[in-house]
């Protein structure tokens, strides 16, 4: 027998199948124009986002929360303004619903080809910043998925004023209501049973901290995709720029630290390390990067605060201004290295060989392998996706930054006339 | 405390991932010429390979196996013929591994793009015929993959003996052994412990009944690709040319009935249901076709073996010469129908209205969507993938017949110039 919440959980998503048959076929046109009401709802509505926002600050500061955790939750009318924006910013992307490609016509007449379609009901289980409530929803809605959004109960109020304004503006544009579901407990059950319907939902996105990704797989029996580290590298070979490498590596460690695209490890080709790493080391000193050196880079680095390093750290996704640094003794050495201990994120190689360029394209196993730029270009943004609901270090379906079309499927479409197989 | 199975799984697939690193860089050529001498291997080897096999099938009768049992597990030399033949039809299609595509230039000057890479480590979980080992480890080393293959205990022997001819080709060539790699014991802990090795496997293709697919499902935390059943439908809408409705229904329910493409279930649009549904059920009565006939359509087939159907005949894969038949009032009510009876897996629209067939391919929320041809073309050769892996009813990566592409995943590639983000 089914529990209550599990049975809660099935009719949920039973509504969400249903309304995915609906989405599935709605026009661009009445999608956008549901989109850039949102955004009007969330300007308009700001004082209601506020006071629902408040509650949770509300709660946070009771249960003794960090300033940190504080500020993700905090919505204010410039971050009310900005998810707006955002929203309205999905509105202007293409549709990737129905195109249709690679026809070919076989030898019996048959025409043989893929349509893009939605991929129908998508489970978003997620932590702290509220934002992610519109943005998950609005890059759903416009890639005709229904969603089902599992926000932390930090926010849960916040996530409802969100998706209240949401569904109606959907509403008024003929939208039903459970295209945008908010589960409305915040008993962890809740979760395990949405994990467990893979008849009603396609696909699990989760996004938030290792463990609760390492919940997610564990228990679901949908397809989930995700990442959970950015251990990024960035490897100078030996016929680098050096005045290039410096300022790729400078700008993948110390632009921003707390993002996964982030570098964490630099390793170096040793017939270039006695002249790069010193100046490395005063780059990186300058930028404030303290540095966890291998025995054979630990000399080299002549400036600023390094200390040996412990296998451990060239393992670990510091998310501060911290780097491991190594030494090795070949494009193919590196190779090896960033496959053992990074995290198929992103990494980049610096190098004027084309042969070591082109290698390490083939063989990192990374969603993300670039030449001679900085790693943290890996970004749906960056890319020009347009937008982002997440970075996949999975290989299926998705890697790297997804897109709207990430967020659809492609069925084989058969035009025949008549034809049957002999 | 891992126990010792688990270890040995742990140890067996990181020789895969080590051996995966491998063929990812291997040229197009000696993969094929491996392919060529693996066929080579089972021609000169049969006598091997037919006394291992008797193993099996004396095992099978002492347990009392069903004549059709044993028959799926007999390997003689037309079939070693047969399998040789395959393997030698992978070497000649195209090297999907390494192409490049829809590369842009951002803005600031980097040129991204996509570059179709080997999935990794692969491992296919199947039951009884043994010429499937020698199916996927081809597909797999062609497209760059390492594979793990746990075939059925009952052809253990079989199983084996066509690994060991591969096995050895390869490694002639150059390949390491584990790129093949049979489990070797029929512990049915072994899969599970394989299952949970998310970090050395990357994609499960079970290939069984629906048991074992559950099964699968339930306790893999790696992402599995899949179908269960083929409940397929053969839609004839009002304005339907009638000889060729009868001609696509006829094929696509008894041209051959074991088969996941065969059809399931008709549908009939009520206007023509008095002049079809007779001429249907002479027809399908001339093949042999018992009917399960809702309260409409049950009066109308006046010819044959007519039953009334339940609820559950129009949820079941007959696998034989049975069809449910049932009447709609319209290409919407028949979509609904079929989005909540079938099985994802393929379904045809028999129509002359241009806008009945684009929003039944729209609409219908399966893999593979037929205009005016019978279900029975939704198969890797008959679509021109030249070979097939198995087919999904699954949203995402795949969808329906899987060739080699569908056995590689597309990385991000990024080429710059020293560009860093601002």
């Amino acid at each position: 027998m089914e529990n209550a919440i599990a049975a809660q959980m099935r009719h949920l998503a039973r509504e969400s199948r249903n309304a995915s048959r609906v989405l599935a076929r709605l026009r661009p046109e009445l999608k956008n124009q549901a989109l850039i009401a949102m955004a009007d709802g969330f300007l308009a509505r700001t004082e209601e986002l506020v006071a629902a926002n408040g509650l949770d600050l509300e709660a946070a500061r009771a249960k003794g929360l960090s300033d940190a955790m504080v500020d993700r939750l905090v919505l204010n009318p410039k971050r009310i303004a900005a998810m707006a924006e955002g929203v309205r910013q999905v509105a202007s992307l293409p549709d990737p619903v129905g195109s249709i490609s690679d026809m070919t016509t076989r030898p019996n007449g048959i025409q043989v080809g893929r349509m893009r379609v939605p991929i129908g009901v998508i489970g978003i289980i997620y932590e702290s910043r509220p934002n992610v409530t519109a943005d998950a929803a609005s890059l759903c809605l416009k890639s005709g998925n229904a969603c089902i959004l599992r926000g932390g109960s930090e926010a849960i109020h916040s996530n409802g004023a969100i998706a209240r304004v949401m569904v109606e503006a959907a509403s008024q544009a003929g939208i039903p209501k459970a295209a945008i579901q908010v589960v409305p407990t915040t008993d962890r059950q809740a979760v395990v049973a949405l994990l467990h319907l893979d008849t009603l939902i396609d696909l699990i996105i989760p996004r938030g901290g290792k463990s609760l990704i390492e919940t997610v797989v564990r228990e679901s029996r949908i397809q989930v995709i995700k990442h959970y580290d950015g251990i990024c590298h960035v490897y100078v070979d030996r016929s680098a720029d050096q005045g290039q490498a410096l300022k790729i590596l400078v700008n993948s460690k110390a632009q921003r630290t707390g993002v996964c695209n982030a570098a964490e490890s630099l390793l170096v080709h040793r017939d270039i390390a006695p002249e790069f790493l010193p100046k490395a080391a005063e780059a990186l000193a300058g930028a404030g990067v303290e540095m966890r050196a291998s025995p054979e880079a630990l000399p080299l680095l002549t400036t600023g605060r390094v200390v040996p390093a412990t296998e451990e750290d060239f393992r670990t996704e510091f998310l501060a201004l911290t780097m491991a640094v190594g030494v090795v003794g070949s494009t193919g050495e590196a190779i090896a290295w960033i496959n053992d201990h990074g995290s198929q994120h992103t990494d980049t190689i610096v190098t004027q060989e084309h042969s070591s360029a082109m290698r390490f394209l083939r063989e990192v196993d990374s969603a993300c392998c670039h030449v001679n730029c900085s790693t943290r270009f890996s970004d749906g943004g960056e890319y020009g996706l347009g937008c982002e609901i997440g970075i996949s270090t999975d290989k299926l379906h998705a890697r790297g930054p997804m897109g709207l079309v990430e967020l659809t499927s492609q069925k084989w479409i058969v035009f025949g006339d008549g034809q049957v197989r002999g």
